[in-house]
């Protein structure tokens, strides 16, 4: 198995380790040569992921934001092998897609989008790990969701990374999803640590509920902007009724009103069990 | 070492079965006679804590919520020994510590507010457990915050039911910490999960930051309920406090303000930074 990744960061640095660790041969490219280099050095990658390469690729991975993923699919079309399956991983899913289908149908290559869902606060090769994905889910947009040989292929390229499984959507669903999930939880921990009380309390909040809390208040500050802003349709759904169902709390405590709080809070409760049980 | 422990939920079970486990011998009582008997063949107690029982005690814990434990305190203070600790174990400190050391005054005996910092989103005896405490910290207000005899006694007491250390803390400070850690956690993770997302989603939606973000939403409605008004002052606070800050990344969003989404992401980011300084 031979596969291509663009772009060496925490999540191509980390699918390089992984694939490498399963016994496939990894071809590898970072815009910062250093960082080629450098992976090369550490034998995450074992060549360079040059152009003449793609012909060889079972699977080309392009690890990169959701606008240069965009940019690198439009100016490699013309180069990319029919035989080879082209994925991208970006956090959100439409606009990348619309462009990967359109360019696949137009150059005649395979392409689908995908997520591997699993990441860390810390970015960059240096924080890359062979284990990230281990037990981690992989969100799979494919071109057609009736092609079931299309998936066996995925499955089989995809799953040696370390992932437990693939879960098919379309860009549509995955953008909801992912609205709701991580983007949201990324929007919260960063706003929750702005209030004054934290820094004032410093070693007496260090623990409990207020640690999940705040775990991914740090953030790649210019990566999630991109993210949310190409989602914002969605994270802007979501940010609006958390704010709404928050005003709410609030207003009981304003009016001192038990009845209101204790019907909020069951109705939080009675809700979590029943997503829950739709889990399970 | 003898301990009393008045109510035998998740707290007082807990504690209970951690200071049996030191090797002390546990009087306990729940106004549930069930409870106390089956803690007694559960062996969490050496027997009912009965008011015959108060002289023996070297620590009287009172493990139920703010308005039953002030009270019990009211009415049992003629009859608690001046050799006895008494300490509640309320998640909230300025209205029981004001009655608390009122009493204390009043009728000689000494009173401390307490906090053991630990819980789990399912309550009562049967989740109770001799570890929930290890290596938690135990929020301390004690009468007098330069009574260093005092606060020896107490850590030889408290310390031996598994807490890593006791935080010394007024009611005032306490109250103002708990609700932005603690009980915000509670009120977002409960709002949380209320959008339709999450119902939508079912099994896509169970993993990640979005797992941390929702544990707490199961709660005891009434026990947060109680709490969450003795609170208010301080809850509505950060809770306005945070609406007003995802209000920000809401307006970003709807602008498509790219310069501002970014800012605020970085605001977040360096505050985090900041905090985890100060924590560490």
């Amino acid at each position: 198995m031979k596969i291509g990744i663009v772009g060496l960061g925490l999540i191509g640095g980390s699918l390089a380790k992984a694939y490498k660790k399963a016994g496939a041969t990894v071809f590898g490219f970072d815009k910062d040569r250093l960082i080629t280099a450098f992976a090369k050095l550490a034998e995450a990658i074992d060549d360079e992921l040059s152009e003449d390469r793609f012909e060889e690729c079972d699977l080309i991975l392009v690890a990169i934001p959701p606008v240069p993923a965009a940019a690198w699919l439009s100016e490699n079309a013309p180069k990319l092998p029919k035989t080879a399956l082209v994925i991208d991983c970006c956090g959100t899913k439409r606009n990348i897609c619309e462009e990967g289908f359109k360019l696949a149908k137009e150059y005649g290559f395979t392409y689908a989008g995908g997520h591997p869902m699993a990441g860390n606060q810390f970015g960059g090769f240096k924080n890359s790990r062979a284990d990230l994905y281990e037990g981690a889910i992989f969100a799979l947009v494919p071109p057609d969701h009736n092609d079931i040989h299309f998936m066996e292929r995925a499955k089989k390229l995809i799953l040696p990374a370390g992932f437990t499984k693939l879960v098919i959507t379309s860009a549509e669903e995955h953008d909801k999803m992912i609205a709701f999930t991580s983007q949201m939880a990324h929007v919260v921990s960063n706003a929750f640590i702005k209030s004054d009380t934290a820094l004032e309390m410093g070693v007496a909040v260090s623990a409990g509920s207020y640690r999940d809390f705040t775990r991914v208040a740090y953030l790649d500050a210019e990566m999630w902007t991109e993210l949310f802003l190409e989602n914002r349709d969605n994270l802007k759904y979501e940010l609006d009724v958390l704010i709404a169902e928050l005003s709410k709390y609030s207003k009981a405590l304003s009016d001192c009103d038990e009845q209101e709080m204790l019907r909020l809070l069951k109705e939080g409760r009675e809700r979590k069990i029943e997503v829950e049980k739709k889990c399970s």
